[in-house]
């Protein structure tokens, strides 16, 4: 379910970026460019956000209720991947 | 030239989201997709920078040699892509 | 433990801001400015990943493990936050 | 003029910052203290683009009418501040 919403998002941004490399070829002005490549960049991090949301739901829950040192390692995963994302 | 150079990264773009796409339609790990995500987000943010460069050499040169209000307005143009971009 | 790590990072950050406010009052170059600014930028942000990530060490684990519906509200709380940094 | 705007602003960002040490020292719940560091860091990147602006409007247009070498490096200077910060 949450992992087709995810795809849905994703073949969106797919034709979001197809459609700012046609600009791009037809020679649209820069700021137009720039807009469009704003809105695809907030639709991707909306959905790593969304991701996040799902990692902490899912696999870090159930890490976490079933105890040992996967939970460890789980939130390790999570950590590095909201670094990788908040530094830009 | 510079145009091309742009769309050919916005193009290899494009196929990054659509492996992405791909891959969570196949269940991928949610980490693994992550990574991806940041690394496609990256490139999207780097092609943005390369554009507004373009701009700054371009038309706003273009239009502070000619002087005029243009001037002015293409520079506005640039700091609110720059907020937009800097903001998120 | 960690929250006095947090707090000798967060002392550290408001001196460089105070640096560049003492940089701007002496008419330091814009982007001499700008490259401090980008550094107390990107130093608040690792400072928020740590927090972020001690939040999933220490409620999120402490909530899943005693059960109830006050682990779906850490979550909440934590995917919260991650969107308001990620989405700068 | 703009100087002292900006001057104003980090003045108030200090204050921000020595505020969430304070919280941390207190003891301050985590997702509260992350609220005020995406606050502070807003804040700081909305300095970013102002400061920004002030260079493109002063430094860059002033190196253009001069002719010459120097609105190149103007603009390389302006453009690897940009990036910097889109970069995160």
């Amino acid at each position: 379910m949450a992992g087709h919403d995810l795809e849905v998002r994703l073949r969106r941004i797919e034709g979001q970026v197809r459609g700012i490399a046609r600009m791009v070829e037809e020679g649209a002005y820069c700021i137009d460019v720039l807009t469009q490549i704003s809105a695809a960049d907030q639709a991707l991090r909306a959905a790593a956000v969304l991701l996040l949301d799902q990692h902490l739901r899912g696999c870090v829950v159930a890490a976490t209720q079933e105890g040992g040192p996967v939970a460890d390692q789980r939130i390790d995963e999570a950590s590095r991947a909201i670094a990788r994302l908040v530094r830009g």
